[in-house]
């Protein structure tokens, strides 16, 4: 067995960094994002594409308590058939597997928090060293673009894990081990007590991850109860559970190195429609719960899972407010990307637009609402023009309902810019769109749902006092990751700053550059802000960490 | 208005050092347990009392927003009528009361975590300087005695409160107001963003008090919630208002002073059996709820306000397991405290004691059962053989229902020592109770669940493995907040710490000079863990207040 003190100083270093990074919330990446051959070597990216292409209609190594038979429930976006086998977990087994993850937990437990610490950092690694391989993994369930794939689900996503370890250690680690307590007693001798204070998990903990970020979004919470000594019960959505399932072989080849139970991790497949997610989050054992998905099935959990800490993120409308630039077109240009950015189909892309009827004031002066709309239509043109470049941007559509979504919100108002089909010059079987942009009514009730996909509709209003309204108003009914205000009169952004702060929204202002409101960065971007109805936690805070784990003292006389 | 910088500066060594107290866990006390007049000045005494008896028979001096008419459903326990009116609320305003409070969040908000803090600490400071006033309060609505009244319901309960205001604002500054973004980019210059990071509360706070320990339980939860920038509600239990009117009275005169709506914080009085907790605790805008009392209506606060985020701590079986020891008469002069003060109607007294029916290895040889309890009856007539020593060690039975117990548990088992009536010296209302202690069968259920009171049970076992062994089940079954293990045996306390880790519980061995189990101190012992059914949160670790307030991002492009 390789030495736990040696893992431990190895990854001392970046442990360091990370914490650093994340509480002083600067900028900071421990893995690389580019999938250049001059940082990973020119053999790289055949070698990843070999690896993946080795797990492709074959069974998944793995094993899951309790499961019977298998299942291939994915339903690739490229059209490129994965016919993966995985173990299949019905209700049945649900018990078995909890009860194996239990009976991993005492040992982990007492491995403490450096090594359960190293050891997460050791799994994230791994992970990276086979970016090429998970790219592809990551591509062909979600219909994200190879580069987005690699990036998103790859570097960013192993740094949204580390920084998820960085802060659930810096937390746990707030709290001394031991400490010799006196308490002066007048002329006598003090009353001293020794004490010990030692971090518990609180029992098993459940992710359910999504189908669009699979390993973004599921990585935090997986890393924080792992590290805080939880075992892990990963429970992919069906059409995307390769990314996670890698990931989950990479845990137990370590957790095994390591002298402990391959069962502190597994994986729970089963079908659309099935219940198995339900049983799992209800088991009275299983004490936490991370989940990525639907507001419907996220607000059920919140209010059913009683026994377990729940940390949601689900779906919400995000807003963008016109009032004024300085920049138009890069205005349109980045607005534009994030639209297009995989579709639309990011939890954090705009949807609704409000814009003052009577135009704005731009750099080219004062500009009607259609001159801003032949703005944004002249950047999706030029972002989107050639297919090659298109398709990298836009990736595939992810299901049939985002095409469902797409016709029903071309009958929702007057289609400003129309949706395009874009032939993929590699995979005959994807299905690619451009955004659609819809104007609807201010009491037009489209714009204010969740819309996911590339559908933007933009609402005009009396002034920009009437559009920071109609954006509460929307936060409120339904919830809201982002914002991006626009403006050049900074009176205006701070009374968007008080709407931010009352609906418990981030807000982006002013992006005309590279930086695009619907991407957060790990160690310094929080993702989410638990405090309206599109999420209730945070990745990564304290309270995202803290919750984790519990402090049981000992004390005795000295 | 007095100048909110200096408040600041006023308070800040005094927050450095709880700040630095509670990360180390070590000794620190800003106040005073002491009523010693070299401490307050010969004057204090009577002027506190003078204070008090100036509350009696008037209308307090308080508006609740919402309230109609005025109750008194206050039921002193030394029979000393405290006949004082407040507001009523009944359910029908509750919706007017919490539009007040969230009427009160934007500025508080805005005041920052600095203001916030300082004005928290400002609040108990003053509270403490009225310490007598409060120890009157307290003692006649719980039944402690005075001395017991002024340390456990004023200074302890102060320090517990400034623990938790120190844990806030270390949670709370420990994100950056604002950073400046760097990413290098090749090689043009960086991608830059400047961030701000606003605390913003969660929403309206609701604490519920306890009958018992009206301050020390709502404190931390009280504090913890109103620095992180929550207005809070406050619900005593209908016998136990006066200490808690008292509190948010001094709350809203300073928060008056510095220009702040007094609805931040406001006091809800109903009687036993009105539903107002209920109404506020499943009211949409409640966010935050602390609750200290039943376990009954703990979980079904836990299953139902999901809207909230809901800190309970219940009820448990403290459990004592006695393996061995070299100071038997230390043994059970310690355990004859820690049964006889406030007549075990703490949550962490101890109740329920295994030892091997061989006897135990003593500093008197082997030792029988028979012995051990001889030892104990002789310590308990040791501490309680002189009446008026005895009252200011019991206090007074705090309501009819532990008298019922006491009734009903002398006939669970065989009586082994008999719990005495003692009348009081100077109030002739009072019940004053000495410990009853039964012999249980080990497959008797009256010890397994909490007998709340002067009860404890003795629980004779095989040997000390099954002592071990009915421990865990016990906490399994029905929660613990302490337990206590006397062994001379390494072996035998790693056992037991086994045991502690597994069901969390916090541990205190060998305790046999002047330290209680069912003390803990602010600053260094956690009160509960959260970690097994007798609480779901703990005084005051991360999780305690981290999840008090969220972080709402601002960024723009530089």
């Amino acid at each position: 067995m390789p030495d736990p003190e040696a893992l431990i100083a190895t990854h001392a270093p970046l442990l360091a960094r990370a914490r650093d990074a994340a509480r002083a919330r600067t900028y900071f990446a421990a893995f690389a994002e580019s999938p250049s051959t001059r940082i990973w070597g020119e053999a790289a990216p055949a070698a990843g594409r070999t690896a993946f292409d080795a797990l492709l209609h074959q069974t998944f190594p793995i094993k899951t308590a309790g499961a019977v038979g298998l299942i291939a429930p994915e339903k690739p976006p490229y059209g490129v058939p994965l016919d993966i086998s995985y173990p299949h977990l019905r209700p049945e087994g649900v018990d078995e597997l909890v009860r194996a993850a239990k009976a991993a937990l005492p040992a982990w437990r007492d491995a403490g928090p450096a090594l359960r610490t190293a050891i997460g950092i050791e799994i994230l690694t791994r992970i990276n060293a086979r970016s090429f391989e998970f790219a592809h993994a990551v591509m062909h369930t979600t219909g994200q673009a190879f580069v987005m794939a690699f990036q998103a689900g790859g570097a960013h996503a192993h740094d949204r894990g580390l920084e998820a370890v960085a802060c659930a250690y810096d937390a746990m680690t707030q709290v001394p081990a031991a400490v010799s307590w006196e308490k002066p007693r007048g002329k006598g001798e003090p009353q001293r007590l020794a004490k010990t204070f030692t971090i518990v998990p609180r029992g098993v903990a459940l992710v359910i991850g999504c189908s669009t970020f699979p390993t973004w979004n599921s990585y935090p919470g997986l890393f924080a109860s792992l590290v805080t000594g939880n075992p892990v019960i990963v429970k992919p959505h069906p059409h995307a559970v390769l990314p996670l399932a890698l990931t989950v072989g990479v845990a137990r080849d370590v957790l095994i190195e390591y002298g402990f139970d391959p069962e502190l991790i597994s994986l729970s497949v089963d079908d659309v429609g099935e219940v198995v997610a339900s049983t799992l989050a209800t088991h009275p054992d299983v004490r936490i719960i991370d989940y990525t998905g639907s507001t419907a099935y996220g607000d059920w959990l919140e209010a059913t899972a009683v026994q377990a800490r729940v940390f949601t993120e689900k779906a919400g409308v995000n807003c963008v407010v016109v009032d004024s630039t300085d920049d138009l077109s890069g205005l349109a240009a980045n607005l534009a990307y994030s639209l297009s950015l995989y579709s639309g189909q990011m939890c954090t892309t705009p949807q609704t637009i409000f814009i003052p009827r009577g135009g704005i004031e731009t750099d080219r002066g004062q500009t009607s609402v259609a001159d801003v709309v032949s703005a944004l239509r002249a950047a999706l043109d030029e972002l989107l023009g050639d297919p090659s470049r298109a398709v990298n941007m836009l990736g595939a559509i992810v299901n049939d309902a985002v095409l469902r979504r797409l016709d029903e919100a071309s009958n929702a108002g007057e289609v400003l810019i129309q949706s395009r089909s874009i032939e993929h010059p590699e995979f005959a079987g994807a299905r690619v769109r451009t955004p659609l942009v819809v104007a609807t009514r201010a009491d037009a009730s489209a714009h204010s749902h969740e819309c996911f996909g590339p559908i933007a509709f933009i609402v005009e209003t009396a002034d920009t006092a009437a559009s920071l309204d109609a954006w509460r108003r929307t936060v409120i009914a339904s919830g809201s990751l982002t914002a991006s205000v626009y403006s050049t009169d900074a009176d205006v952004l701070a009374a968007a700053h008080e709407v931010a702060l009352d609906t418990g929204v981030s807000m982006s202002s002013n992006l005309t550059a590279d930086t695009y409101v619907n991407q957060t960065v790990a160690y310094s971007d929080y993702h989410g802000t638990g405090a309206n109805r599109a999420a209730n936690a945070t990745l990564t805070d304290l309270a995202f960490v803290a919750d984790r784990f519990r402090i049981v003292e000992s004390r005795r006389a000295q």
